[in-house]
């Protein structure tokens, strides 16, 4: 094993089960790994890291790195260029001789496939994540009316955490009309009103993998976040359709030993062909689980082959500026032979 | 003026009035400058950028800025290598005969000295934070006893957003007894009781400045948040005002001039000669502003001398592990011959 270096929190939660806002993780070989942080976080790592020894970094914690390699004297050390400054990684190449390879994403690289006890989280996560939809749904329809984008989302904060039993894998997308036509929309003084369309993106965390989902309605008494949805106004509908059409497609061909890049040109054909192509403006799907963004990217240019124990989102959508937008979002695991819906 | 380019949310608000997850922003001269994002954020970013065109660099800003840099050939570029990965730094170095100037913090150097209308945003926000520790108090004397430090926490992140009005401009850490001895501790499920140590460590933003304050006091039916607090418990008692004391004389001794080591010194020696000097394990302040931590540092090697017009906290602390521990923090503003307390 080539030695490692790590800053990013999930990966670090990932090699040693624990992670805070300033640590650096290094890895020697199987029996050497070091967690270096500072003494406002060393009392609680000791606690919970396993695999590998808390050390503290006081204020400079690359200083107290090069010491550790130096004592180590590794001759490469692998990192990620995404996770590491321009300034930090200049200060580590001028005190030490080794051999630095450059190797991007590889934590992502090693969480792209779950183990079994990962997927049953993930499975976990998902659920928690439709029940909050529907704790949500229950609430436009009992208290919604009239409330502006700006406190729907903070009552869909608040909802999806459900009293603090759950954290959020992102800040909610809560938009109405023509809001919605912006994929990352943020929340405006527009209030809700009955028969507007209404998009929700949004996430929680279960033992801190992620769940994703988006889901757009009409809104009325009846309302709810399913994957079928009337529409009173016509092209509303046909473009619902349209893209509950991609993502359906695009599901289906979900396998083991398929581009990832095949998934996207599928949904993306729908589109196309219901005239729609230069409005869907964002790739297929991203893997989750850590990150609310991992790998394989499902995306046109996407070199991935789809393997058992992968999970991402399928998410399609058109956005029809300053008209509305259409996203159908779900997480899926790519199974021995097919595809399952989280 | 150099060309510069940034990627840091806050910078980029600073010098846009907008900001978003995946953004570059370039300026080559007073008057040409571009936000460049992706098609996820291009309507909304042209409806909010200021002193900018918007620039939509699609699956790739990165590439977007190279075409932009050879198209206005600029000698120089100053970037801060903080904020840039040593991919992307590495991708613009291949592309480009530029000279790079490396200008660590050079956003946060701009912003060090707050602006007249900076100023005024930054008090409100530190009204705000502490109307939300009053709200707080109120809560945990009505209805805190027996809660968990988990459902204390959610309350205090619901209670200091204030409905939706205001956004946190940090996870809040409330902590009981032992584990207020970790300065940065996470909620655990030990639950409150009376005559409990409760150290609340939180802060919003107001126009996307940052408050922050810390206070500690013995839970019980008249308690406070104010500074004066009365513990049972004589070590306790002893300990608070040891931090009290350091925070005050550090306070008293800010003004135009002053070095923000000798601060730092001033609420060391007040621990230091209470016998606790290896107990305060951190700096004695940050600046704030649109970050929640900024220029200058008040520590023992900060080599800033204080302006009239920069804010910073004042956060002495003495931390026994598995003990407890106390912090008290104000946020302070330079002025012309003296010191406010925001």
């Amino acid at each position: 094993m080539n030695t490692y270096i790590l800053q990013n929190e999930n990966a670090l939660f990932y090699e040693c089960n624990f992670s805070c806002d300033n640590a650096i993780f290094v890895r020697f070989n199987k029996k050497d790994a070091f967690f270096i942080t500072d003494s406002r976080y060393t009392t609680e790592a000791k606690e919970f890291v396993k695999n590998a020894e808390v050390v503290n970094g006081e204020k400079n914690l690359t200083q107290k790195l090069i010491e550790l390699i130096k004592k180590f004297n590794p001759k490469n050390i692998t990192f990620d260029p995404k996770e590491w400054s321009v300034e930090k990684f200049e200060c580590l190449k001028k005190e030490l001789r080794v051999n630095f390879i450059s190797s991007p994403n590889f934590s992502q690289i090693k969480r792209e496939i779950k183990r079994k006890d990962e997927i049953d989280i993930l499975k976990k996560a998902a659920n928690e994540g439709r029940l909050a939809f529907d704790r949500f749904c229950e609430f436009v329809k009992k208290d919604g009316i009239g409330l502006s984008e700006e406190e729907l989302f903070f009552h869909a904060e608040l909802i999806f955490k459900d009293r603090g039993k759950l954290r959020l894998s992102f800040s909610p997308i809560v938009a109405i009309n023509e809001n919605s036509a912006k994929p990352h929309a943020t929340p405006t003084k527009k209030s809700l009103k009955n028969g507007d369309l209404l998009l929700v993106d949004a996430g929680i965390t279960y033992s801190r993998y992620c769940s994703d989902r988006t889901r757009v309605c009409e809104v009325n008494s009846n309302m709810s976040f399913s994957k079928e949805q009337y529409f009173s106004c016509k092209k509303r509908q046909k473009i619902y359709d349209t893209v509950l059409l991609a993502n359906k497609e695009a599901i289906k061909i979900v396998k083991p030993g398929i581009k990832a890049s095949e998934v996207d040109k599928v949904a993306r054909e729908v589109i196309k062909e219901a005239g729609y192509g230069e409005f869907f403006i964002h790739s297929t799907g991203h893997g989750v689980g850590l990150d609310i963004h991992e790998l394989p990217i499902v995306s046109q240019n996407s070199e991935a082959i789809l393997k058992e124990g992968m999970i991402f989102t399928i998410e399609p959508g058109i956005y029809l500026p300053n008209e509305f937008g259409v996203r159908v979002e779900d997480m899926v695991l790519v199974t021995k032979d097919s595809v399952e819906v989280l």
